[in-house]
């Protein structure tokens, strides 16, 4: 929490400028010039004002952000990529909770408020990324939320150990349970599946779920997925991340799978990948599913790319859904602020009275503008206080 | 022309740091502690040292870069985009040369030291675009080098009147011939390609042809200009623009089409578009085609992205590719740099002694890690002379 901080000129959601009074952590007032009593001032400068950008699917654990260039030398597959990550652990050294606090600091000074990041929980590394990023949680606590997913990245059952260690992870303040991909990782899709939705039952919490599965195989899953959410009453909990799927079946199969995901309210998280298939965002709209999106691994084994900017974010899925006016590029900014907050079921996010005082000022005209030219952050405000400024974050990523 | 300058310390190619010493324009000393006498002096702190990025495909006199927001209303189809954008031009009232200079200002600061444009001619404008390109042209002389192509974006054969436009362009100053969409555009493949490839005949310029016509609408119109191209003398000397055929194409066709352009030394340009079918960049520089890469149009009634960064180009052509290890990386920079020297036929293009003074320093690690971070641009130099310093240009846009 914090003192009182009032926004002088500033204009939410790319309207008029007014003034926005923040006490306790929370947006109190919106008007023209609002009194500036028992608060510090900022001159928002006629700056567009939205709420914090809502990092969906992240791996704060694993990224080499900070470190020495790292060549790239996995495989192409998904198994590549999955293996080469386990056998340069040792070598790289890499310190969780340092590298999870550089990323997200990175993502401060982005706009972003809100972080929900899968950590690797396996055999070997047993719970330390995940004790690594609860400590960065910690620490970071009042800059930005970071939500844990318990992740069996290396699969589940076929490494004997693992439920024991998620569920250990659930105990110990993981907030959600994860999966992958339960034919091609784990090679029984239904035991994968009732395995994660055991752990979400017994622990009330939602589920996160990567789908690379392409095409056929992946629209399987889907309705595995779809099925298990209604028959536990997990509507509005459940998210499926990538469904590189939907962008591969056919126009009636995605029919199909798009009323499945709208009837069990399951979200859907897309990077916009450029280089593969992958889910259409005005066809999840229309449909009435959630849409939100993420950086995915930055900088790490896995690939060279990204920079944690969720608004740069939305000019990537914008070009890949080849959307050009105002509402569509609009709609890309909706899916890495409001649509973030809806798959994440965030309380009181947005930019009205009442709100929690989670803020990014552009210095952009109009939402389309900002989506379009990734303008620069101003100001970001968390829970009332000033987290970063002109893209400086007020906390040290070596601190 | 300038003088002389001494570039300590910079690492050409992201090899070891040595000198660079620059007189009359020309690279002519690398080595260490190289003599200072006579020069300006810059300490290059171990930056990376490439040559300046090559624009190779923008449209300048259409961009809307540094005036309001234009809010995109065209309709989805490429004679949408065509006829909403001649409906714009009153309205709007671009003036050509004063939008020009502000895209090709905001090039320099990103570090490209050569554009090839295509300029907008037609029954209705006449050469008002042009005459205004070729003002920034010269008055940027000394600052980047600006190749004009004479294009016919709204058609040549169903508006009378065009061919004899387009040929007094040429006899003023268009170093290239244009064309586009031979069959969707004046529905008439044979005599657009006819009279295109008959005017650089006789002026003996080269060629640039945009084609969007997709599958094997397109590739019948790659074969056509293949025939002509080696019917004619012109290999070397033709580019085919965007070419999304041949990411639409089944592969025996591709493999036929590929040996075609190789066969013909076709360039082929891509912005690597992330929204639909187009070229892949490894299959067609292992088929021995030379690829370069451009902007297109930048914040135009088109469309509202861009922002002239060739190095951001180089990023999205890997994502697009789905590259990820560093061979990989910097073939998509040298597609930005060399291959568009290649296409364009530079002389004297690179960073050894006797090369054009064109460099850009990059404060990066490796060429592989300036693509991924899209890294700043501490200084370009343009024929010898510090045109940009910081990502400021010495010109400004307004002046």
């Amino acid at each position: 929490m914090s003192g009182s901080l009032l926004l002088k000129s500033v204009r939410p959601g790319g309207g008029p400028a007014v003034d926005v009074r923040i006490d306790g952590g929370r947006i109190t007032q919106i008007g023209p010039e609002l009194p500036s009593v028992g608060a510090d001032v900022v001159d928002g400068r006629d700056a567009i004002a939205i709420p914090g950008f809502v990092e969906a699917h992240t791996h704060l654990d694993k990224t080499l952000w900070g470190l020495p260039w790292h060549s790239n030398q996995a495989g192409p597959t998904l198994l590549d990529r999955i293996e080469n990550e386990r056998r340069l652990r040792a070598p790289l050294r890499l310190d969780p909770a340092v590298q999870s606090r550089r990323q997200a600091i990175q993502s401060i000074r982005m706009g972003t408020t809100h972080i929900r990041t899968h950590v690797d929980i396996d055999t070997e590394i047993e719970l330390r990324h995940f004790e690594g990023v609860l400590a960065t949680r910690e620490r970071l606590r009042p800059y930005v939320d970071i939500e844990i997913v318990a992740f069996p990245q290396s699969g589940m059952l076929v490494r004997p150990g693992t439920v024991d260690l998620l569920d250990a992870a659930m105990r110990s303040g993981a907030a959600v349970i994860g999966g992958i991909d339960p034919s091609v990782i784990d090679r029984d899709p239904v035991r994968h599946l009732d395995t994660i939705f055991g752990l979400a039952h017994k622990y009330g919490t939602p589920l996160d779920i990567h789908l690379h599965e392409p095409n056929e195989l992946g629209a399987f899953a889907v309705e595995l997925i779809a099925e298990r959410t209604r028959a536990l009453g997990l509507q509005g909990k459940v998210m499926i991340s990538h469904a590189f799927c939907l962008g591969g079946v056919d126009e009636p199969t995605l029919d199909r799978l798009l009323a499945a995901l709208a009837d069990a309210r399951i979200a859907v998280m897309t990077t916009g990948p450029s280089g593969r298939p992958c889910p259409s965002i005005p066809r999840l709209r229309d449909a009435g599913v959630v849409v939100c999106s993420g950086s995915d691994g930055i900088r790490d084994t896995w690939g060279p790319f990204g920079n944690a900017d969720m608004l740069e974010r939305a000019t990537l899925l914008a070009m890949r859904n080849n959307l050009r006016k105002d509402a569509d590029l609009e709609a890309c900014l909706d899916v890495v602020t409001y649509g973030g907050a809806a798959a994440l079921g965030l309380p009181a996010y947005g930019t009205a009275p009442g709100s929690r005082a989670d803020l990014v000022l552009l210095d952009c005209e109009t939402l389309a503008e900002a989506v379009a030219s990734k303008g620069p952050r101003a100001l970001v405000v968390k829970g009332g206080r000033i987290v970063a400024r002109d893209g400086e974050c007020v906390v040290s990523p070596e601190s």
